[in-house]
């Protein structure tokens, strides 16, 4: 059975193995004060093109979102997302066990425009008897595959300073929507639009890994305490550090999410020329095609992957994600296991 | 310069990173529910011989405590640790964050006794004016190098169970405990007389990860609700679990904590050797020599270790860490250098 | 200016005040410990005909949802509640706050039924990413001024029941709810029917207060500190005990709401006769008459009320509520006015 | 039996009661906004001559400490307490409830000093492990009785601003501290040294309530906000406005306090004179005699009081506490039967 279920089915990138490996015996300080974990933030700042961020790394994007929107948002104050949203949808209530309400938007695309930001902000008025929507939680790509334009990331952008909202941006498939065919956004146009984002390396490479970017070292100067408090901060810094130092080496962190967005669209055409349509309209890694039951049946007895809405009688969507480690042959297997 | 400050300044035993460019490229299920996790589950349950334990793998010492403590205990609840634990000195009052006190036990020796507890729960009294002790919270070894015996641990579990007390210990060097000279405890022991303990990783040749093992399946049946909404899920735990499954590989746990102790032994000879005293009476891997400055201050030039307390206007007492990777040419060569 | 935004607006019945300056040199002991609590405690538990109910006496209603709702969840439970329900619309995130998802049900006429609980338990089973549901939360009447009946109330309870889930209900406004013209329910059948309940003061009478139902002792027994905890138990509890100890004597708190719901029921009357409709269909004294908006604007330069929802160019929903203290005259007058 | 085991056993003054009644049935806007709080806070605002403070009335001290603390720190804070504070010692760990650590200092007069707070930074500093102090919080009068002198508290407040520290002060029972025959401080004072600050009206005369002071508007812009989300926000706010209009008119809150003092003051004396001594230094209400145990015993017989501390054998340490309603004739009664 090849698994198509997500984009963390196999381990890391060798050339982190390998480094992990090479540096194993040299001693470090703890607690991501190790050289490799330093020299990673510099290259990642480089990358951004922005020498003012403060970075920092955790061990995944749960961890990620509750620490960042915990310590930005005071006691009475909430984030606004869109339902599909991964903090609404599938962290286990992580950001309420903060304290904070999640203020859901329902969206057909799965991205949040101003005008729905608008509304919500009107639903929130009647203080003190109603949460302060303080922050704009997006996802690029969306969870349902989708991406943002740089046009759309600015409208945002704008809106939010111009009402008091924080942005952040979960980067967990960040590479997959800075490579897609029809992306118009840099990293560093990231880092100029919003307040906060972060670059996820377990869907992308990595053993384990995201890096959590303040693009303003003014937005959380004590934010070390809050890793150390919430039981985020690794002795062993340095194998987060090294993730991302090969991650960052040679581009290979597009090159990696770059394969897996081709590997979805090579899927995505196959279908679509057998005249099948989508229930979103991704160009990334994640892809929802509708089909025939019967052509559903025949694909689980060799591939893993879920059906993720029935449509009607006949056909449901199913998703198919790809990775960076996807491998071409079985990709072809599944497209011609497609007839 | 040469690194006894901590146990965590290399990276992870061979057989480790050998596992895992091995398995890497194999498919496996995402958050823990890989095969590797599920061996390493299996492999810890006959060591502790204890078929009825639940088994969690997760990443970080503090991330465990948080994450026990929290589930636990209801939110009126405290737990109580000596005020050396770890809990309440090095965590950034990561048990205060999930709304639950630390009580305090001042100690010589970084134990608890029943005694002790016994006049914590006198001054627990005025319901409910006050919080309600529920757990309490032991490191075996102790943050100052102390270890337990069957019989102390035997004697707070029946006063633990007397007295509707939880009983948690921190095994963070829980393999040094119990490879010291003076210990008579065997992990099986540890499961038989706690309510739940932790396997400790990161300090004994893992790159990160800690075993929570609940001793009775009834303790925390959604305990794995509480992982996910902690962010302490990672979605690759098959990184987890090939820690202890090659930790737990022909001894290999004990071995390696047997030789920092080894280690530390040597040095703690050759110092007593010398006529200096220690600030505790450590059989682990942390000792405490209670050295003359002039000494210190040229240990300090070839060697990084924690000054601890001052002494006098003469001496301190020092920390010196070994660990599983201590290289004992370097251990020969800083007692020659005490001369 | 003659208030009816809310039940609110006047002090307490003159009974209550009489009672506090009767007693008020007499020497209680404090912190719920007095004889009047204990004595309203006992009136009550012989009223709801459940000897084993736990009965804590609290300052409002906001608090009461707060306390309960956070000491019957485990940390990753959530509780399920009518978008309109008070805890998602009007307490500023208090169950959020303290650690636990409200997941909503769109409703028509702020009632939950089993078939939409049952939705909701489908969209909450991707365990362990999602939070559990643990608990039902009802208001009764409902924030629209609707009631649940004894068939309704029913079959939610045991549907709560089959599925593991505690049924709580809100009674902020119980009194009223009990006393509409179209209700079957009795207190002793709310508290056989539901697993914790309260029974609403502030808007029915008292300066303060609301008392919180167990009905049965074993749910919650460590109540008493949880109260402490969060700040709810007052050094002079007798102040709270003495609010019921009077609204209980000669049912004089059915008599309080049953004036209430007749003088909006007298409103409701004349604003159908005049062929005007209603957004909801309430029975109690809240009711949300759809009016042109000559006709609320001429309102308003006498009364105080609140716009509730636009319905068009020419009309909207207001919103009017009447209390015990509602004098008969000017409801008078503000039928009148309607002309 | 005549209790003097605190100072809440009996109602309110029969002022607050009277107002009560005669104000009852005119119609206010709920939640705070009726016009007796701003008649109150404009009164308060005057007496402690500071037109630039924020004022909110709250129920109880447990409440009033819990939000204060909660609002002004950050995830990662902490606040600095005498072990006997009540926020350490008798609140049920309703600080840490809120998710920050209470830091003691053991003290023999129930005060803090600046060299206590320095020993405690000390303490402190290995970021990011340890927690970071950013408040003091103290009680005047303290728990036993003490009060601050001016000198003493513009010492502390000049180390806090020194050290980036908020100053708090407890006021449950402020006006026994301002009353005291050796207290030098004025209410303008306490505005002026401190950061935020409560005055008590529970211990003084209300039925309940307690007016928080920040001293300047900047400190907790969106304080109403937490007062609703904790259940602090009573819909007939009026209630507690009403409390402090009275207590406020004429000097009457000094008035009571001045009298509770002095029959704390007559019963030292007696003390005194008949040879016996005392666990603390007391100017205030509270006092904390030592007694031989067949005395104590005697009295037990006729008096409500406290057995606080056994000193031998022979001889307890009893607290007696006297308050703004204790009648004088039973004061020479008990003074009587002390021999």
């Amino acid at each position: 059975m090849y698994n198509f279920k997500n984009d963390y089915s196999e381990g890391g990138h060798p050339n982190i193995l390998n480094r992990l490996i090479e540096t194993n015996l040299t001693q470090q300080l703890g607690y991501g004060e190790d050289e490799y974990s330093t020299q990673a933030k510099k290259l990642l700042r480089e990358n951004i093109d922005n020498p003012n961020a403060d970075i920092y790394f955790v061990s995944g994007g749960t961890q990620t979102n509750l620490l960042v929107i915990s310590t930005l948002l005071q006691v009475h104050e909430a984030v606004i997302s869109a339902k599909t949203g991964h903090i609404f949808a599938h962290e286990t209530g992580a950001i309420e066990a903060t304290g904070h309400r999640v203020i859901t938007i329902e969206t057909n695309d799965g991205k949040i425009y101003p005008k729905d930001i608008d509304s919500t902000l009107q639903e929130y008025t009647l203080r003190p008897h109603v949460v302060k929507p303080r922050m704009v939680y997006i996802s690029n790509s969306t969870e349902i595959g989708t991406i943002y334009t740089k046009s759309e990331l600015t409208d945002l952008s704008t809106f939010c300073k111009e009402h008091n909202l924080l942005l952040f941006v979960d980067g967990a498939r960040l590479g997959h929507a800075l490579t897609a065919q029809n992306n118009d956004l840099k990293l560093s146009d990231i880092s100029k639009l919003t307040d906060v984002f972060y670059i996820g390396g377990t869907k992308n490479g990595a053993l384990l890994g995201e890096a959590i970017v303040f693009n303003n070292s003014d937005i959380a100067p004590d934010f070390d305490y809050a890793l150390k408090q919430k039981g985020a901060l690794l002795a062993k810094g340095r194998v987060l550090g090294i993730q991302f130092l090969e991650l960052f080496r040679d581009n290979l962190y597009f090159d990696l999410a770059a394969h897996a967005n081709k590997m979805a669209m090579k899927i995505t055409n196959a279908i679509r020329q057998k005249g099948y349509s989508f229930l979103t309209d991704s160009t990334t890694n994640q892809i929802f095609p509708i089909l025939p039951k019967e052509i559903i049946k025949r694909l689980e007895a060799k591939y893993l992957f879920y059906e993720w809405a029935v449509i009607d009688n006949n056909s449901s969507a199913v998703r198919i994600i790809t990775s960076w480690a996807t491998d071409e042959n079985v990709v072809d297997e599944f497209i011609s296991d497609l007839d």
